[in-house]
């Protein structure tokens, strides 16, 4: 009922709230925004994933972490798991979500594709945060090609 | 699990990163920062009760709609019910919350209680979006005596 839609909700509003590209002229502007939304859901990723049980935590197979994101943090967050979960085996990954619960609400059409990356923001960040609690330091950047389907890439910094 | 806490921390996190009183000097700055909350509520608050099933949309009576947001409506964001409701019978209604969610990270000691309204603000609107939806005009207050206690009051506006 209400609560599967909850979360949704608020970040639509939120994203509207804190979407200000025009406070810095340029590209400057859109980074910010993307940036304040981003490190939102770091913080996000990384207050949740300190909330798993700790056997979860246990594990520390880059590939094994993954997988708990695609499965188990998606489904405490969208209710679904990921769609897909693609290596190259040297710490590249990308995750294929083909109905994104977040950009589902925009339309499908071409003419929402620019406004997508404001959307997929917060998740990046909320994946990276994640990923940051159980010990990966990495870079995620989403990309969508026909909506509401999108990839995560995550590249795992060796350290 | 996380999914239970995913508002909570996404509601702190937006909280923090909405509230800049220092934009504007004085109590201007406070009041702008509380309305944007309030109103980023009060959308949510709209779109949840929007998507109520049709049954409960056609009770009419004021109490009865003001039963529904003390337990439907708190079951679905904070699961767990309103411990209390009070009313004048003349269109004023308070609601007590013995534990308020959004109220308990924060600390229970006096020195938090300024810090009290910026977490209020959200519901205050969440709270009027939601009776708006259901055909009542009102106002939401919020209020604090010890942490983490608090009071809603409802003022529904007569036509």
């Amino acid at each position: 009922m209400a609560d599967t839609v909850l979360f949704e909700f608020l970040h639509t509003e939120m994203v509207k709230e804190l979407w200000a590209p025009h406070l810095e002229p340029g590209r400057v502007g859109w980074k910010m925004s993307l940036s304040v939304l981003e490190g939102l859901g770091f913080r996000v990723g990384q207050a949740l994933a300190e909330r798993l049980p700790q056997e979860t935590l246990a594990f520390r197979e880059e590939l094994d972490v993954l997988k708990f994101l695609c499965r188990d943090l998606w489904v405490a967050v969208f209710r679904k798991q990921m769609d897909g979960l693609r290596t190259n085996h040297q710490g590249t990954y990308v995750l294929q979500d083909h109905s994104f619960p977040l950009l589902v609400p925009m339309g499908s059409g071409p003419q929402y594709l620019e406004e997508a990356p404001k959307f997929l923001a917060f998740t990046c960040g909320l994946l990276c945060g994640a990923l940051s609690t159980l010990g990966f330091q990495s870079q995620v950047t989403a990309s969508v090609a026909t909506l509401p389907a999108c990839k995560f890439q995550v590249v795992i910094q060796k350290s």
